[in-house]
């Protein structure tokens, strides 16, 4: 298993009139999470880009259990469980404080060929600097 | 069963560097989805929440079949399948040039009391509209 | 001069915990404007990037004398007054029901070559169809 | 005056298809450089609100010099160079690897009461505050 942290603090264009965060902006939480989770290992999400390969959205999933606020500073949880094949699974736990749970969510990714479009496998390097956490 | 279709025009803001429509902003079709399918039926959001009640989302689930692209002119079909009791399930399918599927999706909407944050019954004349579609 | 209005409905994802249109969205709405104008005139801004020209802004101007608010159905006036040489200047003014004025703008975009990311003239074909209009 | 800075990481949400990151994306990262900038001397703007006091932005002026791309990591400078009377005045410069400006820009926020909407003088604790910075 793999997990890794980040803090957001909470933007007041992150907030919508109901005085809650916008329940469309935690795709880009998630965003923030994922990529931070991977520099936290060594990968640059850019340069996998550059070198030919993203990672475009499959699914994705989200359970709101409690509002997040303005000004409150998160802490996006990332979670990966298994070892990428053809795709990866992030899971995301959001707290306030640490330990209040307000949210929690699934993404599925692929990994596509930037020329082709095609769906590909993991590049090696990647799979290398995995493996380690799951085993 | 009820169904609406609303139109939306893919704006640059939507879009990412992948030359695709970003994940994160699918909530938002969802929302323009579900409040002109509500108008369509006579229903207000705006005047449900002046009348003291508010619908947050409490699941959102989403299936990226392919991809749209700038300036692409979608068709967002809003399907409600069952009469609403303490939570309201939107489903969506976003389609290019009127029979190309892009996307689907799912919402779970609860409705809340605005002054006491409390999760509460739809109001009755919300029913009362919605009824004859689920007979 | 040329001028060409489009209609745009506020959405939730639009507003903020102050109940008002977020600051930061009015960017999309001039954008929204300056596509439909150029449309209106039988010229598609992803056409012209398609040709290898893109239109990057380069200054925004926005003053804002009203806010607008959730499920607002805002006229979006868009005002070319000059014929573009190397720059384009697009004017906005941002109406509620017609006739409140609730907001002004500018911005001036730049003719880019999409490849060499250099300033460049607008294309000829722009030229002839604008001409007309500041004569 | 009175001078701050944070650091902002771009995110792929940030990004439109032209590879930069969308020109309506400035007025957030504005945003998070006033709020911190107001955090670094003591003041919370969402104790503000709290207090009945809101900053809606009156004016707001961008120049693009060049483009930010996605994980670039970004220097917001926030310059307050005059104590407020009825408004405040905020200005910025965005820099890659701390010294390439690529952007700058001005923000002109007024003082609302927020039950009248009417606006007001800042309060007297926020001058007391910034008055040192400006003697």
């Amino acid at each position: 298993m793999f997990v890794s942290d980040i803090q957001y603090r909470v933007r007041y264009g992150d907030t919508d009139q109901m005085g809650f965060v916008y329940y469309g902006r935690y795709a880009y939480f998630y965003e923030i999470g994922r990529v931070e989770a991977l520099r936290n290992i060594g990968v640059s999400y850019k340069e996998l880009e550059e070198q030919g390969i993203m990672m475009p959205v499959w699914e994705n999933h989200s359970y709101f259990l409690q509002p997040a606020q303005f000004d409150d500073l998160l802490t996006i949880k990332v979670i990966v469980k298994e070892l990428p094949l053809s795709k990866m699974i992030f899971n995301y736990e959001i707290y306030k404080e640490e330990s209040m749970l307000l949210h929690h969510g699934e993404s599925v990714l692929v990994f596509m060929n930037k020329e082709s479009k095609k769906i590909c496998r993991p590049p090696k390097f990647l799979i290398d600097i995995l493996r380690p956490y799951f085993s």
